[in-house]
């Protein structure tokens, strides 16, 4: 039965991003896609490359939260454990998961599905697959843990594919004014007071500094489309009485 | 007394990256950053403007990682509230900083030192400033936590002054060498032989896709430059040996 108001987290596995060598792009695609449908992401983790690590932050956070999102290590290589760990975290055994095994022995030459391939058919046993339209070594789900590519654009093929078949809450509906050349410290007690009416709405406050001006950006996020909009048109009607002129939307970039 | 090899993890705290709304561009420049002072990135949280939250947090990770940083919710408005749940973290009094109080309360203008600034100068009892050059509000030490500015500009000028005064354990050395049209599945094997015989190396595999071609990059680092040399040397013949041409260093991007 879906959850009434499912929360996610997404554990992003891999060295590459902990030493700098790579700018993570898959938490801001992931955070965005997952409040579309209705899943909240409420916490990201980046960890290492390192079984226990990686076993026991599995099970950590699949006890936390509803949904689990992974990216990152489940390639042919010595660093790719991610699979292998879940299925740890799961206390199930790690074998051929027939379907992916009989499809990706199709798709290389002889000889070409060699051991390091076949790890990527390997999988949690009851693990079910998350296809993807790039590549031919698919993602898996097993439990409420979603295992998907670390490369962007085969993470999102599958996403794709995924977010379509996840039971999703109230979506997330979002609304942002804007105005130049207001500190934040001259608007932060009247936004206090706005936020302290409506609890049930998020009310951000982002500075911004561009060429074009400074200012910031208040946004107000919440499920209820009528007071999210009661919201703007308070922040609104505030930036107004400070003298500045309100401009809906977020800035330009 | 220094640790000898010193982790470090860190905290990105605000609602804006978990929805979305905001690009992270935090954590890839504190991993880059603390690797060249020999502090190992080995973790990453982010979480919501949630008060329970970043105490437990904050908790949990001061007592598992020799450094602490955070970045986010240290401005004036009602969704800044880093600095008292750090306090309360650390189990002591917030309260007013006799020197970032009268810093910022000598540059505002009569008047302009309001209750939302003055949250800017309250910090947990014991804490010592970290200095920036764009902004009159500073950040602050407490025990291992390091509690930095969430906009970039901000934090990286804070990160300027307190790098060199943080002590690190021997730099990280990093070297790549990569090679064009060559899968991972087909180097995988040996791949893995090497780093079985170099366990002080932590050896990664990052495919890369790019208008130029496809291939693949084998990054290297450890501590020991000589060991580092070593494993791109028998990297390298590898890549030879499978009639694919070495390049030495990262792909062009």
């Amino acid at each position: 039965m879906p959850v009434t108001n499912p929360t996610a987290c997404l554990l992003v596995i891999g060295n590459e991003v902990l030493s700098g060598r790579t700018q993570d792009a898959n938490i801001r695609f992931l955070a965005i896609g997952l409040g579309e449908i209705g899943i909240p992401l409420r916490e990201v983790r980046v960890i290492p490359d390192v079984a226990q690590i990686i076993i026991d932050t599995v099970n950590e956070v699949r006890a936390k939260f509803d949904y689990v999102f992974t990216t990152g290590g489940i390639g042919p290589t010595h660093d790719d454990i991610t699979s292998e760990c879940v299925a740890a975290a799961f206390g199930v055994p790690w074998e051929p998961h027939p379907e992916a095994w009989a499809r990706m022995e199709k798709t290389y030459p002889p000889g070409g599905f060699n051991t390091a391939r076949q790890r990527m058919a390997t999988m949690p046993r009851g693990a079910t697959l998350i296809e993807n339209a790039l590549s031919v070594a698919p993602g898996f789900q097993i439990g409420n843990v979603y295992v998907m590519a670390g490369v962007p654009r085969v993470m999102q093929s599958m996403w794709e594919w995924l977010a379509p078949r996840l039971h999703g809450g109230p979506k997330i509906v979002s609304r942002a004014v804007h105005a130049l050349g207001l500190p934040e410290g001259v608007i932060a007690e009247g936004l206090a007071t706005i936020q302290a009416k409506h609890p049930n709405v998020d009310l951000g406050s982002y500075p911004f500094y561009r060429p074009s001006g400074n200012g910031v950006a208040l946004v107000a996020k919440g499920t209820d489309a009528v007071t999210v909009e009661t919201v703007i048109a308070e922040v609104t009607a505030l930036i107004a009485g400070l003298g500045k002129v309100p401009i809906q939307g977020e800035p330009d970039s």
